[in-house]
């Protein structure tokens, strides 16, 4: 899978074997390159033991000491504390010219402030947004990442490895911060057009005068309609268990990249109204329009005598 | 290209021989099929005359009279006054048993009244959307129609040769007027998703301190992420010429199927926020919220003493 024969097999370690770092070790190990993986739980260390390719440390000391020089660690953590925690850590253990990769969900005010802290320590930075979900280890990785030209360079063989395809899939998008920032955007469009669909097939839903099959439509307009997609796709594979749509709660959690959005509208003035309301959807699902919708019952009451639904 | 040896090549009129209905008379002409065109404007026919397996008329009485009964006439034409008429006309030169199928972005509830018209004079009906636009011809056409089960079989064979392959693309989803629904709703979804995807790529351009490369990044999320699709398959096509984005007026027009969309959510009392915001997003682009926005300028002024900007 490594595009270039001449190019050796990258070394790095993988720190945080959650859902996302974990296929992104084994996804690595099968391209050839030498994982060194850490999780400080035990079980997700176990859940790699039998991938050839990934060697695992009950350590982030031990990891990043079987690294040869110029060491390469990549950070698949939640952004926040674990992150920052790890970061702290490396920038003990770490050695100018050592390049450390942030491959969470991080905030790009961060990640272009982390880089300017590693930077007064000799150390590389580079942040690398990544999607792909849980079919990444065997599609690729979409990889968008910021670094100074140096960094790009040295992460550039790993990309190819994790991307869908050596020549595609990744991006050095611009200086550091850049690369969270694209995934940030990358992910507030994804917030409004996972939306836009969910009105369409609740519509389609609420016509119960036509008895629409809402797996088959969705199925039909995969092939050659305007609206086909990778969202379509997986809404499809959804919606072919009848139960599916019963089987779940009306509620939408949010992880924070919708919320930075919104907060990238604001500080530029650009407008972005659909994904903003496709934000402030999730949360009224969350039940966070309910004080609202309780005091516009009791307003209707008080001005026009209105029923009120009782609980 | 047929996909059934055993099943004769359909005969069929295409009346209306714009953008979609040429491409379509086209790719049923080179699956096989036996098409009498028609359309009111010579040039139209022009561009036809040299298509082996389309037969051109010069009035719709011609058109219909070569077909064999029972007979099957596709309209073409625009929603509303053009296919009032033509339908008008088809009543008077149709018999019994014979097809018509509305391919236009009709209204469905104008295609239920269509049905039960016709069905008073023992014509059959069909209602089909079409999904492609200009890709359709090399691509397939996605075909959603609503029909009674006999007019939905007179249509599969021709619907077979329309789609990207004779067994997908394509789907009798209900009873008359079902087709245009589904039609509706997918250009609904079409408007919010086509909103985000257009926050998204503003806000990248809004970040003028990273400078990025818009074109490169649309680019990058075809491949592995989660927001790939085909609208942005197109965009990045068109953001590949530097000169795209200055190329434009930022006026974005409406063509009736998103109203109808949100017009459905109210009668229904469904919500579909992000596809109407959409909606009303490119009535601001039209000017539209330009009123509102003087007198905003103007209450500023009034109680606040701000300055406004004048033409």
């Amino acid at each position: 899978m490594n595009a270039d024969p001449l190019t050796p097999a990258p070394t790095l370690a993988m720190v945080g074997l959650g859902r996302m770092g974990a296929n992104m070790a084994r996804r690595l190990a099968r391209g050839g390159a030498h994982v060194h993986g850490f999780d400080a739980q035990p079980e997700a260390r176990a859940a790699l033991a039998d991938e050839p390719g990934v060697v695992l440390h009950a350590s982030l000391a031990d990891a990043v000491s079987a690294l040869p020089a110029p060491r390469t660690v990549w950070l698949m953590l939640p952004a926040g504390e674990p992150s920052e925690t790890a970061l702290a850590e490396l920038v003990a253990r770490l050695a100018p010219g050592d390049l450390i990769v942030d491959g969470a969900n991080a905030n790009y005010l961060d990640s272009q402030r982390h880089a300017r802290e590693l930077e007064a320590h000799g150390l590389r930075f580079a942040d690398c947004g990544v999607s792909g979900g849980v079919w990444g280890l065997a599609n690729g990785y979409c990889l968008m990442y910021g670094a100074d030209a140096e960094a790009a360079a040295r992460l550039a063989p790993i990309a190819r490895l994790l991307a869908p395809a050596p020549d595609r899939g990744w991006l050095h998008c611009g200086p550091p911060g850049s690369g969270h920032f694209v995934k940030m955007i990358h992910n507030g469009i994804e917030y409004g057009a996972m939306q836009a669909y969910a009105e369409g097939f609740a519509l389609l839903e609420g016509k119960t005068e036509f008895d629409l099959d809402l797996a088959a439509v969705g199925e039909l307009w995969r092939h050659g309609s305007v609206v086909r997609s990778w969202l379509l796709d997986l809404t499809v594979d959804a919606l072919r268990d009848p139960d599916a749509l019963d089987s779940v709660a009306p509620y939408v959690a949010d992880s924070g990249e919708g919320r930075w959005t919104v907060d990238e509208s604001v500080r530029q003035g650009t407008p972005a109204p659909v994904i903003a309301l496709a934000l402030m959807s999730r949360f009224a699902s969350q039940g966070r329009a309910d004080v609202g919708n309780r005091l516009l019952s009791l307003m209707r009451k008080g001005f026009g005598g209105h029923a009120v639904k009782t609980k």
